[in-house]
């Protein structure tokens, strides 16, 4: 600590995002990359920008991005909401739209980030436990609260929850805003994007990092209601004018405009998760049911931190959480077929 | 208002950036971009990150490019603070560096983002009016404050302060953080990060939109020591781990790589400042002595705003301030040559 620091960054917990290790060769299965890269029209549409526009600022309302995710899923660009990454637009929502003097829900097991926002911007955070098979439970998020936020699928455990008790959950907080947080949802889920305009109080987060294959290039965004984007834009627009730029915006929107790669990318995730998931279940693991770009599983008698380890000393890196209830498990993200051969035959060798 | 939003969205006054208009053959002196593109060593750099690898998380650290600049700069890496784009970075120091329950010092006339930060995060902001001929003087900044923040040179009026004069604001104020927003730095000013290993308490911020052709890139940084530095990670890693694309990366990267490049133009936007403020003079306007890539003028009788009014008309943008003290000045952006002659032009045909 520091004389010179606000007193609130002495308690700051930072996220700690997955290691982006620099070796070469490593079958890296623990950040839920996209094993397929973009859609070569997303290469092109940045070539097109790569030029001495850069010498100028982009436009500060991504106005043509946020007509292309508008007409996609088949809502105005007024109840869109762009960011540098989901990331960033959550930052937003918790800041907008969640200081409201009671604490916000989120499961127990979810994105390790919601806690860091809580901390950042002083919010109590309350975690409401998942079920014993790691399932939400509609009626748990019944209760006074400043906002309730979960991803669906969830993260890490990869488990979805249909639109139906999405509704409910919508339905029991009428006065609070409802974050679906849809990082993974074109793995197989339903987009609750589809009920914004029946829910005033549903905003629906998306990210071009997992489906779109483009972590790298830092695009995410919100869809809801008019009144919860202008709320994001006055924040966003008290912080910084101008969070994407001018790249960002042409491949983004391009990632948009190649719906058969998109398709063919998620459909290959999906076969491959199905394929994982029976190898490692032959080979003694539980994995939970995943419509997501990873599974989560355990082995029925080794132990999650060992099983990392002995990973990645054959260069096979995935993700294991030291916490409570899910210490066993490995978050594994669904790489190539090649990838994933790699890692079974990793498993089989211990 | 909405009963959704947090209680501070209702009163934000966000920051209003200077129009992106989207005609063509604007003669565009409005938004302090340089006229020169960046160099083609940028294009080629983003160019080679241009693949499959986009579909990879950037580097959370940004280590290469903070190397990089620390090298340019002659610091440490861990002295440099990465962000997306200095407005990015200016948010997080008045987060993480100014909260301390006493008003944060700031001239009357300067950048306009900085009362919009105070609003954002509920710190009260002083603003310390400049002297009858708009310059800083240091003994108004001795003064009981949460901390300290100026453009140097200032913007709008491109008013230079010397380093023996930020010193002394720096000696006022030990137990305080005093930041330099050195956006324009580059065109005339001697750079205070060589003073960061002197004062603790100096914090200096650049941007790579101006001086490096990279306004559509959005990259800034912070210089300082490296408490304070943490103090600035700690928020961003609570914030958005991510704030710095792959490309943008890679491409300001390349721009410290190509000295030559960057001296020229920044020799032919001093060269042509000089010959705008000598052209302006002529036609009866009183020109503030720049250092920036900009000049702040005022005819001797026609008002600024409809100086501006009948430049737009022309096809030629300029910005325009509606605020007391300033409402006669024009901001006027180096252009080109070719620019410069239109606006020179334009004003005599007035």
């Amino acid at each position: 600590m520091s004389k010179f620091w606000s007193p609130l960054v002495n308690d700051l917990v930072p996220y700690v995002p997955g290691e982006q290790p620099k070796m070469a060769n490593l079958v890296k299965l623990n950040t839920n990359e996209n094993p397929f890269g973009p859609s070569p029209k997303v290469i092109d549409a940045i070539q097109a920008e790569l030029n001495d526009s850069l010498r100028l600022y982009p436009d500060p309302e991504g106005e043509s991005l946020r007509q292309t995710i508008a007409g996609y899923h088949n809502v105005r660009p007024e109840q869109v909401f762009l960011g540098n990454g989901s990331d960033e637009v959550l930052a937003h929502i918790f800041y907008a739209l969640f200081q409201h003097g009671e604490p916000v829900l989120f499961p127990d097991i979810t994105y390790s980030f919601y806690p860091v926002y809580c901390g950042l911007y002083n919010i109590e955070g309350k975690p409401v436990p998942l079920t014993d098979t790691f399932e939400i439970n509609p009626a748990d998020y019944k209760q006074p609260n400043g906002g309730v936020i979960f991803p669906n699928p969830n993260a890490p455990t990869g488990r979805y929850l249909g639109l139906e008790h999405v509704e409910k959950i919508l339905q029991a907080n009428p006065d609070r805003v409802v974050v679906v947080d849809e990082a993974y949802i074109d793995f197989g889920g339903e987009s609750a994007i589809a009920l914004v305009d029946k829910y005033p109080n549903l905003l629906v987060s998306q990210t071009l990092s997992k489906a779109r294959s483009l972590a790298g290039l830092r695009v995410g965004f919100a869809v809801g209601h008019p009144d919860l984007i202008e709320a994001l834009n006055r924040v966003k627009n008290s912080f910084n004018s101008y969070p994407l730029d001018r790249l960002a915006l042409a491949g983004a929107k391009a990632a948009y405009e190649d719906e058969a790669w998109f398709q063919k990318c998620c459909d290959s995730v999906i076969f491959e998760r199905e394929r994982v998931t029976n190898a490692l279940e032959d080979l003694s693991f539980e994995v939970l049911p995943s419509k997501a770009n990873f599974i989560f599983a355990r082995h029925n008698t080794q132990a999650g931190e060992a099983l990392a380890k002995s990973l990645r000393e054959q260069g096979i890196i995935v993700r294991h959480f030291n916490k409570p209830r899910i210490s066993d498990f490995l978050r594994i993200t669904i790489g190539t077929p090649e990838q994933n051969d790699a890692l079974i035959s990793g498993l089989k060798s211990l």
